[in-house]
């Protein structure tokens, strides 16, 4: 496709703007009814997205891109129909919009209501993985949110397609086009002008990488809500059963080391890191992680690399830690609120005051006692599909799911009250 | 005071984000006892206050600001013991902190807390009312949070009276000076300033006219909540009862012309309009209320200066009110959603369907049927006092009370659970 002009941009946020109005109206049964028909759409023209993919992956081999981006571009039969059952996991998720969330009845006669609304045109800048353009369309589409999506560059081609698709189902049901837009140029001016638009996109998020997110919080003047990294910590207390301390870190760091809520720091408190560290780090370096470790865990622990200060502020998505020895649980916290990204962490603990204040002390979105970071996400909470997880503090924080795309409104029933 | 450079404005920032992780182990007990000694503090040193505002009203007299002005700026003993009361009034109101908003328990015995916690550190920008200067120091205090206020340059000495016995309190109670912060300077690079410290500042809230909310969208990288106008209508359906329409419009326009909440576009449906435009604008002219009509009101009504597309975009704040005549529901609501600035809108109707569909479909904070724009405000709402109402959709909508300052964690119990 030509790339887009500041006018086709402005008429993509004027159009979503429309079509939110719309989307206000529509019953949970039609829209499930969409989810529906979309889901069925996708597998039936599998083959038109495969092919689009296979261009794209086509230009990033020719661009050398870096195996592992091309494995996560690539979409294949069984991705797609995962995309395809997302979109029905969608459709047994409950409607939030409507819910009164409280309702009470004032002195004077007025009758209160705060009924859950949807936020209005999200506009969402995402890498190159081509199943979050169905996702987010899906969440955004049953939260009565009109959604601009604008993808990583290098699958403009699938994400196209997959957009064609979910477009032609709008049309089928006479949805206006506009409740789910694709912003389909690779020339990155036109997020620029994207987070100009406060008049007709309620909120932007950023999911992807640190530059992106720090481009984008700097640029818009549309509400942000940021998806960033997660560089979350096990604090090993005094107290902590050993064997189970040794679970959990070994949980969080290795069963899946490329997500946001596996560990990147391993805070040790020093009376038990004796018992602790050299069994534990044994572990880890059989299954593959190279540990950077304090001056007191290099003491402990021979031929581990130093830590350097940088480490302690790194995601490193990988089978790398760092490691920590610490004088108490205060310099864990300390340690924890400084360098990490307000995320998910845990302390492992048999002792309940400790337990209690690092519950209450540590400023992250979760907080654990006693359990691996990897449970923060939307699903393993019991809230459904997430559209992320916030690691910011207004509006949502930790996963976002469907309550967490909607605002509010209140609705006041009155018979003729006036101010006196 | 001295002028503030970068670092010492950066030196409040960072002492903020310090008072505020203390803040977070106040106990209710303590936040209301330091909440009373101040009410008593600002009444024992209420000459230093009255003195201060002297100089201030000298300056702004020499400056030549109008009357208005003054008048809104000048604190007298009885307003010093509005703010005194203030103070003990958030006393009184339950204490959000720590509130379980939602527990559950997952089928693999992971035990999930949705607690309130404060937001951390909030910067409040506002304008030259003296007693703002309290109550949001005394709200933000309450629930939690450190703030950083920075009232208009016309009443810096003011403000710094009062900050000045407020820091007398913390102190008494070694409360870290962190917990409310003054920006003691005239210079507007300050707030510049303040608005790039995303680090250490968590949400800013502008209070003021529009040129102020605008320069703190564009220049913030810290998420804003913003206060903005309120341009409320009431719609008077085709089936209202007249002698109630009438009624809620005289509140909503004399009452107080001056507040956020008073309507400034009167909307009525044509086949209504003769019956009840000629009684209302007699009756408006009456109280002094200057009308600005569209075409088939200076029809309806003879000596109607005549409304033009900017007097619907307008807030007077003033006994000035634009009326139009619409073809039906559809229009009014369009124009609302256009024109108005999503704060509170009203229809008068007797007929079941329009009143619903009016609730649903207008695009503000509060929607009312049948009562008076005027009853957006956190006591009228029964929600205790209120730092602004806003007119944004993420995180609050509508008046901003204790519970509108905090956010939520997630608190997670667990005993030794790994993800599989």
């Amino acid at each position: 496709m030509a790339q887009k002009t500041t006018n086709e941009i402005l008429a993509i946020a004027k159009k979503a703007r429309l079509a939110a109005a719309f989307l206000t109206t529509l019953s949970s049964e039609t829209k499930n009814n969409v989810l529906r028909a979309m889901s069925e759409s996708l597998l039936s023209h599998a083959e038109t997205i495969l092919e689009a993919n296979k261009k794209d992956i086509a230009s990033a081999k020719k661009e050398g891109l870096s195996k592992a981006f091309i494995e996560r571009m690539t979409l294949t039969d069984k991705r797609i129909q995962e995309m395809a059952d997302s979109l029905l996991a969608v459709i047994n998720l409950p409607d939030p919009v409507g819910e009164v969330m409280k309702a009470w009845r004032r002195p004077n006669g007025l009758w209160i209501h705060k009924v859950r609304t949807p936020i209005g045109v999200i506009a969402i800048i995402y890498e190159s993985r081509p199943n979050v353009t169905s996702d987010c369309a899906a969440l955004c589409f049953k939260s009565g949110n009109a959604v601009i999506l604008r993808g990583g560059s290098e699958t403009l081609a699938s994400n196209c397609a997959i957009y064609t698709i979910l477009k032609g189902v709008l049309n089928q049901f006479h949805i206006p086009d506009g409740a789910i837009s694709l912003v389909a140029t690779k020339d990155r001016k036109a997020v620029d002008q994207l987070l100009q638009l406060q008049e007709y996109i309620d909120l932007v998020m950023p999911r992807g990488g640190e530059g992106l997110i720090k481009h984008v919080v700097e640029h818009s003047r549309i509400p942000v809500i940021k998806h960033y990294k997660g560089i979350c910590h096990v604090y090993v207390d005094e107290s902590a059963d050993v064997k189970m301390a040794q679970e959990i870190c070994f949980n969080a760091k290795v069963q899946r080391p490329g997500v946001c809520n596996a560990m990147e720091c391993m805070l040790v408190h020093y009376a038990v890191a004796p018992r602790f560290l050299p069994t534990m780090i044994k572990k880890f370096k059989k299954a593959g992680v190279e540990i950077r470790g304090c001056p007191i865990t290099r003491k402990i622990v021979k031929n581990v690399r130093r830590a350097t200060e940088q480490d302690y502020r790194t995601e490193y998505l990988d089978l790398i830690l760092s490691v920590k020895v610490v004088k108490n649980m205060d310099e864990a916290i300390q340690h924890i609120n400084t360098y990490g990204s307000h995320h998910s962490d845990t302390i492992v603990s048999e002792q309940y005051q400790n337990s209690l204040d690092f519950l209450k002390r540590v400023d992250s979105a979760c907080v654990y006692v006693n359990a691996s970071t990897r449970f923060t996400d939307g699903n393993q909470f019991g809230l459904g599909a997430e559209i992320g997880i916030s690691t910011d503090k207004l509006h949502a924080r930790g996963p976002m799911a469907l309550e967490e795309l909607t605002t509010y409104k209140y609705m006041i029933f009155g018979n003729g009250q006036v101010r006196t």
